[in-house]
């Protein structure tokens, strides 16, 4: 593993280089490597092609090849993301809450790059550069690890970054991909304590899951979201169709999409049928009190907990505030959870005691996204408590050092 | 392993309510579990003196055993902790940063409490209710897993703790003390992902290292200080040596004690004597350079990377800022480091590029601890960068969420 290991040390040697980068040095960088993309994009799709052709040959799901095809377009989108993410603002060397103490030492947080940032993803191509973007414009260096499914996209796309980018001034070894796809090579990177400062899986549920058990590295858990709409005894209920409707259906696929609606019993009768008939294209598996009101497949305790990503909601009839709230934080994931209610009380002791990145009242829960929330990109959405929680844009790739100004004390 | 997880699983059942206690509510059970360790000290004594026997018996240092014995004065010490932890400001439940979107959603950052917090540390029996006034201020739940030597002294300690909190309106379970102290009891500890929110390991590099490697759940890194003190071309030499001299010697075993001087090679001549004659007690282990000018042992490049925790320091005369800067990026640990220098950009440039958790200008790497930051307490110090860097108060044991309000909207 020690072509691994080369590689993330090759990172590391840039990261003291990429810490003192300025915004402009940094943002000539990525338009460089946009035009590059663009300029580059027969040569890409050529090798995109590869792996289109070898997921055919191994009877890849139609789904899956979608997601792993570009096209001008999509390469075109890929440089205008790195061009916006050049126009961001850069959090790096801001100095927060400087205090003077009484010794006369002033203490400064000072906003810094994390380091070294490991990003392990799945077949999107489009994920390297977009993660690469944000790694540069934080002053990160970043090391790379796609799926095999997307090796040769991956290359390519890396291989005409790289060339712009350190002929724009990029300090050399800032960007590296891992080439190598097998399971040990991942392993092996999930161990490199002191080389990469932190791990961000990007991907479904088991890839996620294989990065918390199997790293040392710290890790921030993203993107597994069992988001619930409560529609309250005290609802709009035309208000709380909408939401459900929105949360569940535009976009089942995505994690901050809704998976299991709570309605109280008081409101019951009156608002599931008026559900139903919104989300007639969407498979209902309700609890006895929700099939004695509606049409619905039987609801099992696994149904929710499950993250359907599709047209499938479980939905179960509450008997008060309290037990929606004690449901949610049993069976979530902690992403995003909705109260529908006109109650003042209830929305407040909602946000209070729903234990989650993003608490909402009165609103889709799909509104958690770095574009949403104003961060104007994302590196994805953290379910974990340590760090950041929810959308992580380019702050939250960032940590802090404290820097400590003196005349000479000691203690 | 269900003891130890059913354990776990009653911090957690706590942690809601945790979350939702006052700041008055929480004062009164620290200043309640203080008053009872004062009224309890006979008993926690007692429990105390069969830890140092048995400690005794199998042949405990007496280093060690000095750790681990308790006396009304510490007790008194630990009574005296909480009290303190009660007058300090809780972070819990602020607000920051509403901003309103352009659809006029309002997303606000609440902080919060992390959830159930484990501690995993060694001898002294006071972490017990240092981390636990800690964990209960800032509304967690904690997991405490002390080191067999001091079991009974911990059980003790938290029978008397839990007694007093539980009547005083703590919520049930909030404490839990994990009373197997086997191996497989930590490891087990370590991997109970979704009930513990964190670990933080208190200890020696040993703990710290075998929680790092074996933990599943995220954890935080502490305590391991390779610090530097650079004596600049452009120095007041003799600050430097009283730097030096109280960075060194004012405290060898803790953390942020300095255990490598640096100097620049235009004033070592002058510098290394002043230095040598006041650290007349410590070994001094130079390089070729050193050793031309003062009597010291040969340094090897283990020497460079070892935290002694002793009155030995290593020695290196450098040709450059930039050297110096390269050292200690390479051998040190991210904790402390300082610069002695007169030079404004040499100043700025050592705080730019050092990577560290504290970084200081003519100044003693013995201020990095949460009492000098003005923080009132601390739970350790960060070594990784991940979360919290530094001495770890109050606000660094909590987190956010978003909280959203809105009027109905939809995405």
């Amino acid at each position: 593993m020690e072509h691994v290991r080369n590689k993330a040390l090759g990172a590391k040697a840039s990261s003291a280089k990429m810490a003192c980068l300025g915004i402009e040095e940094k943002n000539v960088v990525l338009r460089s490597i946009a035009n590059a993309l663009r300029e580059n994009a027969a040569y890409i799709l050529a090798e995109n092609a590869k792996d289109l052709k070898a997921g055919e040959q191994k009877g890849t799901s139609k789904a899956m090849l979608d997601r792993l095809a570009l096209s001008e377009a999509r390469i075109e989108g890929m440089a205008q993301g790195l061009e916006s993410v050049a126009q961001l603002d850069d959090p790096v060397g801001e100095v927060e809450n400087t205090i003077r103490r009484p010794n006369g030492l002033m203490i400064g947080k000072k906003r810094v790059p994390l380091g070294v940032i490991g990003i392990i993803y799945e077949a999107r191509p489009n994920v390297t550069s977009d993660a690469m973007g944000l790694c540069i414009k934080t002053g990160n260096a970043v090391v790379l690890r796609g799926g095999s499914d997307a090796i040769n996209s991956n290359m390519a796309v890396v291989k005409v970054a790289e060339k712009a980018a350190y002929a724009a001034g990029l300090p050399q070894g800032a960007i590296q991909l891992i080439d190598d796809t097998s399971r040990e090579a991942a392993t092996y990177l999930m161990g490199l304590n002191g080389i990469i400062d932190v791990l961000i899986p990007r991907g479904g549920a088991g890839l996620i899951q294989s990065v918390v058990k199997n790293a040392t590295i710290p890790v921030i858990e993203t993107g597994v979201g069992n988001c619930h709409v409560y529609v309250d005894e005290f609802a709009d209920l035309e208000m709380g169709t909408e939401i459900i409707y929105n949360a569940k259906t535009s976009r089942p696929s995505v994690c901050n999409a809704a998976e299991s609606l709570l309605v109280h019993e008081a409101v019951a009768a009156e608002f599931l049928p008026m559900m139903a008939a919104k989300l007639s294209d969407v498979e209902l598996r309700g609890c006895g009190k929700t099939r004695a009101i509606i049409n619905a497949n039987e609801a099992t305790d696994e149904d929710y907990y499950t993250e359907y990503h599709d047209y499938i909601l479980s939905v179960k009839v509450v008997g008060s505030l309290d037990e929606a709230i004690d449901h949610i934080n049993k069976y979530g994931t902690k992403h995003s959870d909705a109260i529908v209610t006109k109650h003042y009380d209830n929305a407040e002791a909602f946000l209070e005691r729903v234990d989650a990145s993003a608490v909402y009242v009165n609103a889709s829960t799909r509104f958690t996204d770095g574009d949403e929330f104003g961060f104007g990109a994302e590196i994805g959405i953290s379910t974990q408590k340590l760090h950041a929680r929810g959308p992580m844009g380019l702050r939250e790739m960032t940590t802090y050092k404290y820097i400590i100004r003196g005349s000479g004390q000691v203690r």
